[in-house]
Protein backbone atom coordinates (compact mmCIF):
# COMPACT_ATOMS: atom_id res chain seq x y z
CA UNK A 1 0.00 0.00 0.00
CA UNK A 2 1.33 3.64 -1.10
CA UNK A 3 1.64 5.73 2.21
CA UNK A 4 1.94 9.37 1.88
CA UNK A 5 5.40 10.36 4.09
CA UNK A 6 6.56 13.53 4.82
CA UNK A 7 10.61 13.47 5.65
CA UNK A 8 12.37 15.94 7.59
CA UNK A 9 16.08 16.37 7.27
CA UNK A 10 18.20 15.21 3.90
CA UNK A 11 21.18 14.65 5.12
CA UNK A 12 23.42 11.60 4.16
CA UNK A 13 21.37 9.33 6.25
CA UNK A 14 17.67 10.80 5.28
CA UNK A 15 18.53 10.99 1.59
CA UNK A 16 19.42 7.51 1.98
CA UNK A 17 16.42 6.94 3.39
CA UNK A 18 13.74 9.09 1.86
CA UNK A 19 14.97 7.51 -1.60
CA UNK A 20 14.01 3.90 -0.65
CA UNK A 21 10.96 5.25 0.22
CA UNK A 22 9.97 6.94 -3.31
CA UNK A 23 11.62 4.42 -4.93
CA UNK A 24 9.13 2.16 -2.86
CA UNK A 25 5.99 4.02 -4.15
CA UNK A 26 5.76 6.33 -1.35
CA UNK A 27 4.43 9.83 -2.07
CA UNK A 28 7.02 11.60 0.07
CA UNK A 29 7.02 15.41 0.70
CA UNK A 30 10.43 16.50 1.97
CA UNK A 31 12.01 19.26 3.63
CA UNK A 32 15.25 20.32 4.56
CA UNK A 33 17.14 23.65 6.37
CA UNK A 34 19.53 23.73 3.10
CA UNK A 35 17.02 23.52 0.41
CA UNK A 36 18.66 22.11 -2.32
CA UNK A 37 19.85 18.88 -0.93
CA UNK A 38 15.96 18.30 -1.44
CA UNK A 39 16.99 18.06 -5.63
CA UNK A 40 17.59 14.72 -6.45
CA UNK A 41 14.58 13.68 -4.38
CA UNK A 42 12.66 15.68 -6.25
CA UNK A 43 14.18 14.13 -9.45
CA UNK A 44 12.90 11.05 -8.03
CA UNK A 45 9.09 12.12 -7.26
CA UNK A 46 9.64 13.77 -3.65
CA UNK A 47 7.40 17.12 -3.24
CA UNK A 48 9.02 19.96 -2.24
CA UNK A 49 7.92 21.53 1.07
CA UNK A 50 9.62 24.99 2.10
CA UNK A 51 8.77 24.94 5.46
CA UNK A 52 8.97 22.19 8.44
CA UNK A 53 4.77 23.45 8.68
CA UNK A 54 4.23 23.01 5.47
CA UNK A 55 5.51 18.80 5.60
CA UNK A 56 4.53 17.95 9.10
CA UNK A 57 0.96 19.23 7.56
CA UNK A 58 1.11 17.13 4.39
CA UNK A 59 1.08 13.56 6.30
CA UNK A 60 -0.14 12.00 8.91
CA UNK A 61 3.35 10.06 9.00
CA UNK A 62 6.56 12.54 9.68
CA UNK A 63 9.86 10.76 9.58
CA UNK A 64 12.89 13.18 11.01
CA UNK A 65 16.68 12.40 10.66
CA UNK A 66 18.81 15.55 11.54
CA UNK A 67 21.78 16.31 13.14
CA UNK A 68 20.69 15.73 16.84
CA UNK A 69 17.36 15.87 19.15
CA UNK A 70 18.28 19.74 19.87
CA UNK A 71 17.67 20.37 16.15
CA UNK A 72 14.87 18.21 15.89
CA UNK A 73 12.44 20.28 18.59
CA UNK A 74 13.51 23.18 16.98
CA UNK A 75 12.67 22.29 13.18
CA UNK A 76 8.65 21.12 14.78
CA UNK A 77 8.30 23.56 17.09
CA UNK A 78 5.17 25.17 16.36
CA UNK A 79 4.46 22.70 13.20
CA UNK A 80 0.71 20.29 13.65
CA UNK A 81 2.14 17.76 15.38
CA UNK A 82 -1.50 17.10 16.94
CA UNK A 83 -2.83 13.05 16.14
CA UNK A 84 -0.05 12.55 13.41
CA UNK A 85 2.61 9.82 13.90
CA UNK A 86 6.32 11.04 14.68
CA UNK A 87 9.07 8.68 13.76
CA UNK A 88 12.38 10.35 15.09
CA UNK A 89 15.53 8.56 13.25
CA UNK A 90 17.77 11.35 15.14
CA UNK A 91 20.61 9.94 17.28
CA UNK A 92 20.76 10.69 21.23
CA UNK A 93 20.94 9.94 24.39
CA UNK A 94 18.12 7.51 25.96
CA UNK A 95 17.37 10.58 28.50
CA UNK A 96 16.80 12.65 25.19
CA UNK A 97 14.72 10.12 24.13
CA UNK A 98 12.39 10.59 26.60
CA UNK A 99 12.85 14.46 26.38
CA UNK A 100 11.70 14.80 22.90
CA UNK A 101 8.74 11.78 22.96
CA UNK A 102 7.17 13.80 26.04
CA UNK A 103 7.73 16.84 24.26
CA UNK A 104 5.97 15.21 21.42
CA UNK A 105 3.23 13.94 22.99
CA UNK A 106 2.58 17.50 24.93
CA UNK A 107 1.56 18.67 21.67
CA UNK A 108 -0.50 15.79 20.99
CA UNK A 109 1.59 13.65 18.62
CA UNK A 110 2.61 10.39 18.86
CA UNK A 111 6.57 9.05 18.81
CA UNK A 112 8.47 6.54 17.86
CA UNK A 113 11.92 6.62 18.07
CA UNK A 114 14.76 5.00 16.44
CA UNK A 115 18.57 4.22 15.87
CA UNK A 116 19.62 3.29 12.93
CA UNK A 117 22.55 0.37 12.83
CA UNK A 118 23.96 1.15 9.57
CA UNK A 119 25.13 3.72 7.05
CA UNK A 120 23.35 4.72 4.53
CA UNK A 121 25.01 2.99 2.07
CA UNK A 122 23.06 -0.35 3.49
CA UNK A 123 19.59 1.69 3.86
CA UNK A 124 17.39 -0.68 1.88
CA UNK A 125 19.51 -3.55 1.97
CA UNK A 126 19.50 -6.70 3.90
CA UNK A 127 21.96 -6.48 7.14
CA UNK A 128 20.16 -3.27 7.78
CA UNK A 129 18.68 -3.06 11.32
CA UNK A 130 16.70 -0.35 12.83
CA UNK A 131 15.66 -0.55 16.70
CA UNK A 132 12.38 1.20 17.38
CA UNK A 133 10.71 2.23 21.15
CA UNK A 134 8.19 4.29 21.94
CA UNK A 135 4.72 3.67 20.67
CA UNK A 136 3.41 0.47 19.45
CA UNK A 137 0.45 1.54 17.41
CA UNK A 138 3.07 3.47 15.07
CA UNK A 139 5.37 0.54 14.75
CA UNK A 140 2.53 -1.71 13.96
CA UNK A 141 0.39 0.83 11.53
CA UNK A 142 3.65 1.02 9.77
CA UNK A 143 5.15 -1.73 9.62
CA UNK A 144 5.66 -1.85 5.97
CA UNK A 145 6.91 1.41 5.44
CA UNK A 146 9.13 0.44 8.17
CA UNK A 147 10.67 -2.52 6.59
CA UNK A 148 11.51 -0.47 3.29
CA UNK A 149 14.23 1.33 4.82
CA UNK A 150 15.91 -1.48 7.15
CA UNK A 151 14.71 -4.23 8.85
CA UNK A 152 12.53 -2.95 11.92
CA UNK A 153 12.98 -4.33 14.99
CA UNK A 154 10.58 -3.20 18.25
CA UNK A 155 11.79 -3.12 21.52
CA UNK A 156 9.67 -2.02 23.58
CA UNK A 157 7.61 1.15 24.61
CA UNK A 158 9.93 3.00 26.86
CA UNK A 159 11.51 5.58 24.24
CA UNK A 160 15.03 4.96 26.09
CA UNK A 161 14.95 1.44 25.01
CA UNK A 162 16.06 2.24 21.59
CA UNK A 163 18.94 4.13 22.11
CA UNK A 164 20.11 2.02 25.17
CA UNK A 165 20.34 -0.72 23.07
CA UNK A 166 21.82 1.22 20.40
CA UNK A 167 24.40 2.18 22.21
CA UNK A 168 25.31 -1.28 23.64
CA UNK A 169 25.75 -2.42 20.04
CA UNK A 170 28.06 0.52 19.75
CA UNK A 171 29.64 -0.62 22.76
CA UNK A 172 30.28 -3.81 21.96
CA UNK A 173 31.58 -2.96 18.10
CA UNK A 174 34.32 -0.30 20.08
CA UNK A 175 35.47 -3.00 22.45
CA UNK A 176 35.91 -5.41 19.31
CA UNK A 177 37.67 -2.40 17.37
CA UNK A 178 39.74 -1.60 19.92
CA UNK A 179 40.97 -5.31 20.28
CA UNK A 180 41.46 -5.76 16.47
CA UNK A 181 43.56 -2.32 16.27
CA UNK A 182 45.75 -3.57 18.59
CA UNK A 183 46.20 -7.23 17.34
CA UNK A 184 46.95 -5.59 14.16
CA UNK A 185 49.59 -3.69 15.45
CA UNK A 186 51.04 -6.42 17.18
CA UNK A 187 51.01 -8.57 14.06
CA UNK A 188 52.03 -5.43 11.84
CA UNK A 189 55.67 -4.82 14.22
CA UNK A 190 56.31 -8.26 13.76
CA UNK A 191 56.46 -7.97 10.02
CA UNK A 192 54.27 -10.58 9.66
CA UNK A 193 51.60 -10.91 7.12
CA UNK A 194 48.51 -9.39 8.47
CA UNK A 195 45.88 -9.89 5.38
CA UNK A 196 46.20 -13.35 6.24
CA UNK A 197 46.02 -12.95 10.13
CA UNK A 198 43.28 -10.78 9.86
CA UNK A 199 41.33 -12.47 7.04
CA UNK A 200 42.35 -16.85 8.23
CA UNK A 201 43.11 -16.02 11.82
CA UNK A 202 41.31 -13.31 13.75
CA UNK A 203 38.38 -12.96 11.66
CA UNK A 204 37.12 -16.59 12.87
CA UNK A 205 38.63 -16.68 15.92
CA UNK A 206 36.70 -13.59 16.99
CA UNK A 207 33.46 -15.15 15.49
CA UNK A 208 33.88 -18.19 17.80
CA UNK A 209 34.90 -16.33 21.09
CA UNK A 210 31.67 -14.10 20.70
CA UNK A 211 29.39 -17.31 20.98
CA UNK A 212 31.62 -18.25 24.15
CA UNK A 213 30.59 -15.07 25.68
CA UNK A 214 27.36 -15.26 25.24
CA UNK A 215 27.01 -18.28 27.53
CA UNK A 216 28.06 -15.49 29.93
CA UNK A 217 24.55 -14.58 30.09
CA UNK A 218 23.64 -17.22 32.65
CA UNK A 219 26.61 -15.95 35.15
CA UNK A 220 25.46 -12.47 34.54
CA UNK A 221 22.03 -13.39 35.72
CA UNK A 222 22.56 -15.76 38.89
CA UNK A 223 25.98 -13.68 39.97
CA UNK A 224 27.64 -17.07 39.88
CA UNK A 225 30.42 -16.27 38.13
CA UNK A 226 32.22 -20.01 39.13
CA UNK A 227 34.01 -21.27 36.16
CA UNK A 228 35.81 -24.79 34.47
CA UNK A 229 37.47 -23.33 31.40
CA UNK A 230 39.66 -20.20 32.15
CA UNK A 231 39.89 -18.08 36.24
CA UNK A 232 41.20 -14.46 36.37
CA UNK A 233 44.24 -15.48 37.83
CA UNK A 234 44.98 -17.15 34.55
CA UNK A 235 43.50 -14.44 32.52
CA UNK A 236 45.96 -11.94 34.39
CA UNK A 237 49.12 -13.76 33.99
CA UNK A 238 48.43 -13.74 30.37
CA UNK A 239 47.45 -10.13 30.10
CA UNK A 240 50.97 -9.56 31.98
CA UNK A 241 52.72 -12.03 29.25
CA UNK A 242 50.86 -9.71 26.57
CA UNK A 243 51.30 -6.34 27.97
CA UNK A 244 55.69 -7.20 28.07
CA UNK A 245 55.22 -8.79 24.39
CA UNK A 246 53.42 -5.51 22.95
CA UNK A 247 56.38 -3.63 25.27
CA UNK A 248 58.81 -5.72 23.53
CA UNK A 249 57.81 -5.08 19.86
CA UNK A 250 57.13 -1.12 20.36
CA UNK A 251 53.46 -0.74 20.38
CA UNK A 252 51.34 0.92 22.60
CA UNK A 253 49.31 -1.79 24.80
CA UNK A 254 46.97 0.98 25.71
CA UNK A 255 43.61 -0.03 24.52
CA UNK A 256 43.78 -2.89 26.63
CA UNK A 257 45.31 -1.66 30.29
CA UNK A 258 41.64 -0.91 31.56
CA UNK A 259 40.83 -4.58 31.26
CA UNK A 260 43.72 -5.17 33.06
CA UNK A 261 43.26 -2.78 35.91
CA UNK A 262 39.93 -4.11 36.10
CA UNK A 263 40.77 -8.04 36.30
CA UNK A 264 43.60 -6.82 38.85
CA UNK A 265 41.36 -4.85 41.16
CA UNK A 266 38.72 -7.72 40.99
CA UNK A 267 41.69 -10.16 41.71
CA UNK A 268 42.88 -8.30 44.55
CA UNK A 269 38.84 -8.97 46.55
CA UNK A 270 39.88 -12.38 46.82
CA UNK A 271 37.79 -13.71 43.84
CA UNK A 272 40.57 -14.81 41.12
CA UNK A 273 38.82 -18.26 40.78
CA UNK A 274 35.91 -16.58 39.40
CA UNK A 275 35.76 -16.53 35.47
CA UNK A 276 36.08 -13.33 33.32
CA UNK A 277 31.95 -13.18 33.45
CA UNK A 278 32.62 -11.50 37.01
CA UNK A 279 34.38 -8.42 35.32
CA UNK A 280 30.91 -6.82 34.80
CA UNK A 281 30.52 -6.77 39.19
CA UNK A 282 33.14 -3.59 38.26
CA UNK A 283 31.44 -1.66 35.95
CA UNK B 1 50.90 -44.92 11.09
CA UNK B 2 51.67 -45.24 14.95
CA UNK B 3 54.34 -43.19 16.10
CA UNK B 4 56.48 -43.47 19.36
CA UNK B 5 55.94 -40.25 21.59
CA UNK B 6 57.17 -38.78 24.62
CA UNK B 7 54.81 -36.66 26.36
CA UNK B 8 56.22 -34.26 29.19
CA UNK B 9 54.10 -31.96 31.44
CA UNK B 10 50.38 -33.77 32.30
CA UNK B 11 48.74 -30.93 33.58
CA UNK B 12 45.03 -30.08 32.64
CA UNK B 13 46.01 -29.46 29.07
CA UNK B 14 48.50 -31.93 28.25
CA UNK B 15 46.59 -34.56 29.72
CA UNK B 16 43.96 -34.04 27.19
CA UNK B 17 46.73 -33.61 24.54
CA UNK B 18 48.12 -37.43 25.52
CA UNK B 19 45.19 -38.76 25.97
CA UNK B 20 44.01 -37.92 22.54
CA UNK B 21 47.16 -39.20 20.99
CA UNK B 22 46.54 -42.63 22.83
CA UNK B 23 43.04 -42.65 21.45
CA UNK B 24 44.94 -42.35 18.46
CA UNK B 25 46.32 -45.55 18.30
CA UNK B 26 50.43 -43.99 18.95
CA UNK B 27 53.01 -45.56 21.73
CA UNK B 28 53.01 -42.80 24.38
CA UNK B 29 55.78 -42.48 27.09
CA UNK B 30 54.51 -39.89 29.96
CA UNK B 31 56.45 -37.81 32.41
CA UNK B 32 55.13 -35.38 34.97
CA UNK B 33 56.70 -33.80 37.93
CA UNK B 34 53.97 -34.61 40.45
CA UNK B 35 53.41 -39.21 39.73
CA UNK B 36 49.91 -39.74 40.25
CA UNK B 37 48.40 -37.37 37.48
CA UNK B 38 50.07 -40.22 35.00
CA UNK B 39 47.43 -42.71 36.25
CA UNK B 40 44.68 -41.74 34.03
CA UNK B 41 46.93 -41.72 30.75
CA UNK B 42 48.42 -45.11 32.00
CA UNK B 43 45.12 -46.86 32.40
CA UNK B 44 44.55 -45.25 29.38
CA UNK B 45 47.36 -47.18 27.38
CA UNK B 46 50.82 -45.01 28.32
CA UNK B 47 54.21 -45.61 29.26
CA UNK B 48 55.18 -44.11 32.75
CA UNK B 49 59.12 -42.85 32.90
CA UNK B 50 59.73 -41.75 36.09
CA UNK B 51 62.55 -38.99 34.92
CA UNK B 52 61.91 -36.83 32.18
CA UNK B 53 65.60 -38.18 31.30
CA UNK B 54 63.94 -41.88 30.32
CA UNK B 55 60.91 -40.20 29.09
CA UNK B 56 62.75 -37.78 26.50
CA UNK B 57 65.27 -40.99 25.84
CA UNK B 58 62.05 -43.08 24.89
CA UNK B 59 60.78 -41.41 21.52
CA UNK B 60 62.63 -39.16 18.65
CA UNK B 61 59.20 -37.05 19.02
CA UNK B 62 59.53 -35.20 22.24
CA UNK B 63 56.35 -32.67 23.19
CA UNK B 64 56.28 -30.53 26.20
CA UNK B 65 53.56 -28.73 28.00
CA UNK B 66 54.72 -27.36 31.04
CA UNK B 67 53.58 -24.33 32.65
CA UNK B 68 56.42 -21.94 31.40
CA UNK B 69 59.67 -21.78 29.21
CA UNK B 70 61.85 -21.73 32.78
CA UNK B 71 60.26 -24.98 33.80
CA UNK B 72 60.86 -26.11 29.99
CA UNK B 73 64.22 -25.88 30.26
CA UNK B 74 64.65 -27.03 33.69
CA UNK B 75 62.88 -30.34 32.99
CA UNK B 76 64.61 -30.97 29.95
CA UNK B 77 68.31 -30.10 31.55
CA UNK B 78 70.64 -33.02 30.94
CA UNK B 79 68.28 -35.05 29.03
CA UNK B 80 69.31 -36.84 25.39
CA UNK B 81 68.15 -33.96 22.81
CA UNK B 82 70.61 -34.55 20.58
CA UNK B 83 68.59 -35.78 17.19
CA UNK B 84 65.23 -35.34 18.85
CA UNK B 85 62.23 -33.63 17.43
CA UNK B 86 61.20 -31.49 20.71
CA UNK B 87 58.04 -29.78 20.07
CA UNK B 88 56.96 -27.43 22.92
CA UNK B 89 53.14 -26.31 23.83
CA UNK B 90 54.26 -24.65 26.46
CA UNK B 91 52.53 -20.89 26.16
CA UNK B 92 55.27 -17.93 26.74
CA UNK B 93 56.26 -14.47 24.78
CA UNK B 94 58.18 -14.41 21.44
CA UNK B 95 61.64 -13.81 22.87
CA UNK B 96 61.21 -16.94 25.42
CA UNK B 97 60.26 -18.76 22.40
CA UNK B 98 63.51 -18.16 20.50
CA UNK B 99 65.45 -18.33 24.11
CA UNK B 100 63.73 -22.00 24.21
CA UNK B 101 64.46 -22.99 20.29
CA UNK B 102 68.09 -21.73 20.85
CA UNK B 103 68.62 -23.44 24.03
CA UNK B 104 67.43 -26.85 22.77
CA UNK B 105 69.26 -26.36 19.20
CA UNK B 106 72.78 -25.86 21.36
CA UNK B 107 72.06 -29.34 22.57
CA UNK B 108 71.61 -31.09 19.22
CA UNK B 109 67.59 -31.40 18.93
CA UNK B 110 65.31 -29.66 16.72
CA UNK B 111 62.31 -27.66 17.70
CA UNK B 112 59.06 -26.93 16.57
CA UNK B 113 56.83 -24.20 19.21
CA UNK B 114 53.32 -24.46 19.29
CA UNK B 115 50.63 -21.64 20.61
CA UNK B 116 47.10 -23.35 21.27
CA UNK B 117 44.10 -21.85 20.73
CA UNK B 118 42.23 -23.93 22.47
CA UNK B 119 40.47 -24.99 26.09
CA UNK B 120 41.05 -28.98 27.19
CA UNK B 121 37.98 -29.85 26.22
CA UNK B 122 38.24 -28.78 22.23
CA UNK B 123 41.43 -30.63 22.23
CA UNK B 124 40.73 -33.09 19.29
CA UNK B 125 37.54 -31.57 18.25
CA UNK B 126 36.88 -29.52 15.98
CA UNK B 127 37.47 -25.49 15.80
CA UNK B 128 40.46 -26.43 17.86
CA UNK B 129 43.55 -24.91 15.87
CA UNK B 130 47.32 -24.86 17.28
CA UNK B 131 49.90 -22.37 15.75
CA UNK B 132 53.54 -23.85 14.95
CA UNK B 133 56.55 -21.72 14.30
CA UNK B 134 59.87 -23.50 14.06
CA UNK B 135 61.43 -26.40 12.12
CA UNK B 136 59.23 -27.14 8.87
CA UNK B 137 61.22 -30.52 8.98
CA UNK B 138 59.58 -31.38 12.73
CA UNK B 139 56.10 -29.95 11.18
CA UNK B 140 56.02 -31.91 7.75
CA UNK B 141 57.45 -35.36 8.81
CA UNK B 142 54.84 -35.26 12.20
CA UNK B 143 51.82 -33.31 10.77
CA UNK B 144 49.19 -36.35 10.69
CA UNK B 145 50.23 -36.62 14.70
CA UNK B 146 49.68 -33.23 15.54
CA UNK B 147 46.43 -33.07 13.37
CA UNK B 148 45.27 -35.42 16.07
CA UNK B 149 45.08 -33.37 18.83
CA UNK B 150 44.04 -29.89 17.18
CA UNK B 151 44.02 -28.44 13.54
CA UNK B 152 47.73 -27.54 12.71
CA UNK B 153 49.04 -24.66 11.24
CA UNK B 154 52.66 -23.47 10.28
CA UNK B 155 53.26 -20.23 10.55
CA UNK B 156 57.19 -19.59 10.19
CA UNK B 157 60.26 -20.90 10.79
CA UNK B 158 60.71 -17.84 13.05
CA UNK B 159 60.07 -19.45 16.70
CA UNK B 160 58.71 -16.07 17.32
CA UNK B 161 55.99 -16.08 14.96
CA UNK B 162 53.52 -18.72 16.51
CA UNK B 163 53.51 -17.18 20.04
CA UNK B 164 53.59 -13.64 18.36
CA UNK B 165 49.55 -14.53 16.55
CA UNK B 166 49.28 -16.64 19.29
CA UNK B 167 49.30 -13.15 21.65
CA UNK B 168 47.75 -11.06 18.81
CA UNK B 169 44.47 -13.44 18.76
CA UNK B 170 44.54 -13.13 22.52
CA UNK B 171 44.31 -9.13 21.85
CA UNK B 172 41.73 -9.17 19.51
CA UNK B 173 39.63 -11.52 21.68
CA UNK B 174 40.17 -9.07 24.83
CA UNK B 175 39.47 -6.51 23.43
CA UNK B 176 36.09 -8.01 22.06
CA UNK B 177 35.60 -9.18 26.10
CA UNK B 178 36.11 -5.77 27.23
CA UNK B 179 33.02 -4.37 25.23
CA UNK B 180 30.89 -7.28 25.30
CA UNK B 181 31.45 -6.71 29.57
CA UNK B 182 30.48 -2.97 28.63
CA UNK B 183 27.95 -3.77 26.60
CA UNK B 184 26.23 -5.99 29.03
CA UNK B 185 26.52 -3.91 31.64
CA UNK B 186 24.62 -1.10 30.03
CA UNK B 187 21.72 -3.47 29.28
CA UNK B 188 21.49 -4.87 32.94
CA UNK B 189 21.32 -1.38 34.04
CA UNK B 190 18.46 -0.62 32.42
CA UNK B 191 16.86 -3.60 33.15
CA UNK B 192 16.38 -4.62 29.50
CA UNK B 193 16.61 -8.32 28.81
CA UNK B 194 19.94 -8.97 28.30
CA UNK B 195 19.89 -12.67 27.23
CA UNK B 196 17.73 -11.81 23.76
CA UNK B 197 20.63 -8.82 23.55
CA UNK B 198 22.98 -10.61 23.24
CA UNK B 199 22.02 -13.71 21.31
CA UNK B 200 19.47 -11.81 18.84
CA UNK B 201 21.13 -8.63 18.86
CA UNK B 202 24.63 -8.25 19.87
CA UNK B 203 26.29 -11.54 18.19
CA UNK B 204 24.90 -11.15 14.46
CA UNK B 205 26.11 -7.44 15.31
CA UNK B 206 29.89 -8.10 16.46
CA UNK B 207 29.79 -11.15 13.71
CA UNK B 208 28.96 -8.23 10.79
CA UNK B 209 31.30 -5.32 12.65
CA UNK B 210 34.56 -7.81 12.14
CA UNK B 211 33.99 -8.31 8.39
CA UNK B 212 33.78 -4.16 7.94
CA UNK B 213 36.77 -4.30 10.08
CA UNK B 214 38.74 -6.68 8.12
CA UNK B 215 38.70 -4.53 5.14
CA UNK B 216 40.73 -1.81 7.15
CA UNK B 217 43.72 -4.24 6.23
CA UNK B 218 44.23 -2.12 2.98
CA UNK B 219 44.63 1.07 5.15
CA UNK B 220 46.97 -0.54 7.12
CA UNK B 221 49.39 -1.83 4.32
CA UNK B 222 48.92 1.61 2.48
CA UNK B 223 48.86 3.98 5.35
CA UNK B 224 45.89 5.65 3.41
CA UNK B 225 43.02 6.00 6.03
CA UNK B 226 40.71 8.03 4.37
CA UNK B 227 37.03 6.92 4.63
CA UNK B 228 33.83 7.10 3.30
CA UNK B 229 31.77 5.18 6.04
CA UNK B 230 32.75 6.92 9.74
CA UNK B 231 35.29 9.79 10.17
CA UNK B 232 36.94 9.99 13.70
CA UNK B 233 35.01 13.72 13.98
CA UNK B 234 31.42 11.33 14.09
CA UNK B 235 33.04 8.32 16.19
CA UNK B 236 33.94 10.81 18.56
CA UNK B 237 30.65 12.71 19.02
CA UNK B 238 29.26 9.06 19.24
CA UNK B 239 31.49 8.22 21.80
CA UNK B 240 30.97 11.40 24.00
CA UNK B 241 27.39 10.70 23.64
CA UNK B 242 28.15 6.76 24.85
CA UNK B 243 30.26 7.59 27.86
CA UNK B 244 27.35 10.13 29.26
CA UNK B 245 25.33 7.33 28.69
CA UNK B 246 26.99 5.34 30.64
CA UNK B 247 27.57 8.36 33.60
CA UNK B 248 23.98 8.40 33.19
CA UNK B 249 23.17 4.92 33.61
CA UNK B 250 25.38 4.82 36.93
CA UNK B 251 27.93 2.13 34.93
CA UNK B 252 31.36 2.77 34.45
CA UNK B 253 32.80 3.13 30.92
CA UNK B 254 36.02 2.28 32.23
CA UNK B 255 37.84 -0.38 29.40
CA UNK B 256 36.10 2.25 26.75
CA UNK B 257 37.66 5.32 27.57
CA UNK B 258 41.10 4.80 25.69
CA UNK B 259 39.68 4.53 22.46
CA UNK B 260 38.38 7.95 23.22
CA UNK B 261 41.56 8.96 24.13
CA UNK B 262 43.60 7.68 21.04
CA UNK B 263 40.61 9.34 18.78
CA UNK B 264 41.03 12.91 20.91
CA UNK B 265 44.71 12.25 20.36
CA UNK B 266 44.23 11.70 16.29
CA UNK B 267 41.71 14.26 15.38
CA UNK B 268 44.12 16.63 18.03
CA UNK B 269 46.83 16.24 15.28
CA UNK B 270 44.14 17.55 12.46
CA UNK B 271 43.57 13.91 11.22
CA UNK B 272 39.38 13.54 12.23
CA UNK B 273 38.51 13.26 8.74
CA UNK B 274 40.36 10.08 8.80
CA UNK B 275 38.54 6.40 9.18
CA UNK B 276 38.96 4.25 12.52
CA UNK B 277 41.83 2.57 11.00
CA UNK B 278 44.29 5.50 11.29
CA UNK B 279 43.91 4.87 14.96
CA UNK B 280 47.05 2.04 14.24
CA UNK B 281 49.63 4.00 13.50
CA UNK B 282 49.04 5.60 17.60
CA UNK B 283 50.12 2.46 18.44
N1 LIG C 1 25.40 8.62 8.59
C1 LIG C 1 25.37 7.51 9.30
O1 LIG C 1 26.15 6.57 9.06
C2 LIG C 1 24.38 7.36 10.41
C3 LIG C 1 24.20 6.08 11.00
C4 LIG C 1 23.29 5.93 12.04
C5 LIG C 1 22.59 7.03 12.49
N2 LIG C 1 22.79 8.27 11.92
C6 LIG C 1 22.06 9.42 12.48
O2 LIG C 1 21.21 10.01 11.50
C7 LIG C 1 21.11 11.41 11.76
C8 LIG C 1 21.45 12.18 10.51
O3 LIG C 1 22.76 11.80 10.12
P1 LIG C 1 23.34 12.20 8.69
O4 LIG C 1 24.44 11.23 8.43
O5 LIG C 1 22.28 12.36 7.72
O6 LIG C 1 24.00 13.62 9.06
P2 LIG C 1 24.34 14.83 8.07
O7 LIG C 1 24.65 14.34 6.72
O8 LIG C 1 25.34 15.66 8.80
O9 LIG C 1 22.94 15.61 8.01
C9 LIG C 1 22.48 16.37 9.13
C10 LIG C 1 21.08 16.86 8.83
O10 LIG C 1 20.61 17.62 9.95
C11 LIG C 1 20.21 18.91 9.49
N3 LIG C 1 20.38 19.88 10.55
C12 LIG C 1 21.46 20.06 11.36
N4 LIG C 1 21.20 21.03 12.26
C13 LIG C 1 19.95 21.47 12.03
C14 LIG C 1 19.12 22.45 12.63
N5 LIG C 1 19.53 23.16 13.69
N6 LIG C 1 17.87 22.63 12.13
C15 LIG C 1 17.43 21.91 11.08
N7 LIG C 1 18.18 20.98 10.45
C16 LIG C 1 19.42 20.75 10.94
C17 LIG C 1 21.08 19.16 8.30
O11 LIG C 1 20.54 20.18 7.52
P3 LIG C 1 21.49 20.95 6.45
O12 LIG C 1 21.50 20.09 5.24
O13 LIG C 1 20.76 22.26 6.27
O14 LIG C 1 22.83 21.12 7.13
C18 LIG C 1 21.00 17.79 7.63
O15 LIG C 1 19.78 17.58 7.00
C19 LIG C 1 22.05 11.72 12.92
O16 LIG C 1 21.34 11.75 14.14
C20 LIG C 1 23.00 10.54 12.89
O17 LIG C 1 23.58 10.30 14.15
C21 LIG C 1 23.65 8.44 10.90
N1 LIG D 1 44.51 -24.84 30.02
C1 LIG D 1 44.28 -24.11 28.96
O1 LIG D 1 43.14 -23.71 28.67
C2 LIG D 1 45.42 -23.73 28.05
C3 LIG D 1 45.12 -23.17 26.80
C4 LIG D 1 46.17 -22.82 25.94
C5 LIG D 1 47.47 -23.02 26.36
N2 LIG D 1 47.74 -23.56 27.59
C6 LIG D 1 49.13 -23.70 28.00
O2 LIG D 1 49.46 -25.05 28.24
C7 LIG D 1 50.46 -25.13 29.27
C8 LIG D 1 49.99 -26.09 30.36
O3 LIG D 1 48.74 -25.61 30.83
P1 LIG D 1 47.82 -26.48 31.77
O4 LIG D 1 46.43 -25.91 31.64
O5 LIG D 1 48.05 -27.91 31.56
O6 LIG D 1 48.39 -26.02 33.22
P2 LIG D 1 48.35 -26.84 34.59
O7 LIG D 1 47.15 -27.69 34.65
O8 LIG D 1 48.57 -25.82 35.66
O9 LIG D 1 49.62 -27.78 34.49
C9 LIG D 1 50.92 -27.27 34.62
C10 LIG D 1 51.91 -28.37 34.33
O10 LIG D 1 53.25 -27.85 34.45
C11 LIG D 1 53.96 -28.67 35.38
N3 LIG D 1 55.00 -27.86 36.03
C12 LIG D 1 54.86 -26.63 36.59
N4 LIG D 1 56.04 -26.20 37.04
C13 LIG D 1 56.94 -27.16 36.77
C14 LIG D 1 58.34 -27.30 36.98
N5 LIG D 1 59.05 -26.33 37.56
N6 LIG D 1 58.93 -28.44 36.57
C15 LIG D 1 58.23 -29.42 35.98
N7 LIG D 1 56.90 -29.35 35.75
C16 LIG D 1 56.27 -28.22 36.13
C17 LIG D 1 52.90 -29.18 36.32
O11 LIG D 1 53.39 -30.28 37.02
P3 LIG D 1 52.70 -30.75 38.39
O12 LIG D 1 51.51 -31.57 37.97
O13 LIG D 1 53.75 -31.49 39.08
O14 LIG D 1 52.29 -29.48 39.11
C18 LIG D 1 51.81 -29.54 35.31
O15 LIG D 1 52.14 -30.72 34.62
C19 LIG D 1 50.67 -23.71 29.77
O16 LIG D 1 51.79 -23.12 29.14
C20 LIG D 1 49.41 -23.02 29.34
O17 LIG D 1 49.60 -21.63 29.17
C21 LIG D 1 46.74 -23.94 28.43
Amino acid sequence: MSENISFLGLGLMGTALASSLLAAGHHVTVWNRTPSKAEPLVAEGAVYADTPDKAVGASTLVIVCLLDHASVTQTLDGTPLAGRAVVNLTNGRPVEARQTADWVAERGGDYLGGGIMAVPPMIAKPGALILYSGSRTIYDRYEPVLSVVAEPRFTGADPESAPLLDMAMLTGMYGQIAGFLEAAALVRSAGLPLRDFVATLLTPWLNAMVAQQATWVDSFESGDHSTEVSNLEINRAGLENLVRTFREQGVKPDLLLPLKTVIDQRTARGLGNEGLSGLIEEL
